[in-house]
């Protein structure tokens, strides 16, 4: 039995382009492993507590606090979580031309963990898909070509430091049909949009195969 | 008078370098400017509610919870506080590769000021000195150059965002002597870390003097 864990950041549930994108690669991978288990964790909707990674911080410069033991669980926990899964499915906006700090938040959880850092990486190898909503326009000729703060990030993450094989599926754009003085790239975003959905579905597919593939 | 906003952002007081480069570049400034202010913010000590934010994003797409008012009033503060200062100085650690995630929450909170955003930025042309610390190294030939996120999103949202003129004074290597592995860095950390302080220094003086100027 394979387990996709799914890790959502929007803070809406209404309107979120990354939701839906990770829907639909969810789906895909769910049509080749009907009995495959995701497990959830929802940033956007219930953010860890900001203080764990302080504390642990804290305490690892010799300052024990109150809340240390459950700092210290919920960071094994979220270790635990990304280690027992086949792929990672990791839905995540761009926020002020950044990481989330809710996102951030769990990164630095994760690495309190020394193998997820230093390695040999429990994880190396392993499929990471991303799906990834920009209110505005990024790509090479925008005018906001490289303010994308948060790609490159997690590419750094998952690809370098957990040495997972991350699948990138974006939608630019997505808030011009809600902004003043954007309504002319409606259009354009209704492409990315579908054409991030398509990219979605193909990664959904693609690695729920070669789940498949390694375990036969 | 000149008013100058020191940020602090480590999570350390003692043996925190970020701090202590801040601690130089502040007093070449209190040097030029005896009777300056300087307006304290430290999000490593205190930091600010993760829960501000996204309750104010949240009221932005229709959703208005019991704690809305309050985050208004801290986001409005917050604005206050840099458009009121002439010179700002930012002392801001590399957290596993990327920005501090208590650092991305006083950002995200500044930029609800559509001002601060869209522009005419008030602040654009006034003075940031960054002085940072990064615990390994990221200099162009060390095998992780191009790993620290923080520095380039750092002068984006204050460079390219809020249009002000950016200084900054870093500090590598700091964790050497502290990390098992790293003791033949120890000596590089010593010069990377005076070369910063003088760095700091200078910027200090050279950002004072330019206030007086502009006054004159």
């Amino acid at each position: 039995m394979t387990t996709l864990l799914r890790v959502d950041a929007s803070l809406r549930l209404d309107g979120s382009v990354s939701r839906a994108l990770a829907d639909s690669a969810e789906a895909a991978w769910k049509a080749e492993h009907p009995d495959g288990v995701v497990v959830r964790r929802d940033l956007g909707q219930y953010p860890l507590p900001a203080t764990a990674w302080p504390t642990l911080v804290a305490a690892k410069f010799g300052t024990e606090s109150a809340d240390l033991a459950e700092a210290r669980a919920l960071a094994e926990e979220l270790a635990a979580e990304i280690k027992n899964a086949d792929a990672v499915l990791l839905a995540v906006p761009l926020y002020n031309f950044g990481i989330a700090q809710h996102v951030k938040a769990w990164i630095d959880l994760l690495l309190i963990d020394p193998e997820l850092v230093y390695g040999p990486s429990p994880i190396a190898g392993r499929p990471a898909i991303l799906t990834l909503a920009r209110g505005g326009g990024y790509s090479p000729g925008a005018p906001k070509h490289g303010w994308d703060h948060a790609t490159p990030y997690l590419e750094r993450i998952f690809g370098d430091v957990f040495g997972m094989n991350v699948r990138i599926a974006a939608a630019e754009l997505t808030l011009a049909s809600v902004t003043p003085g954007m309504e002319q790239l409606i259009d354009a975003s209704k492409v990315s949009e579908a054409e991030a959905h398509a990219a979605a579905e193909k990664h959904g597919t693609v690695v729920a195969r070669e789940l498949t593939a390694n375990a036969a």
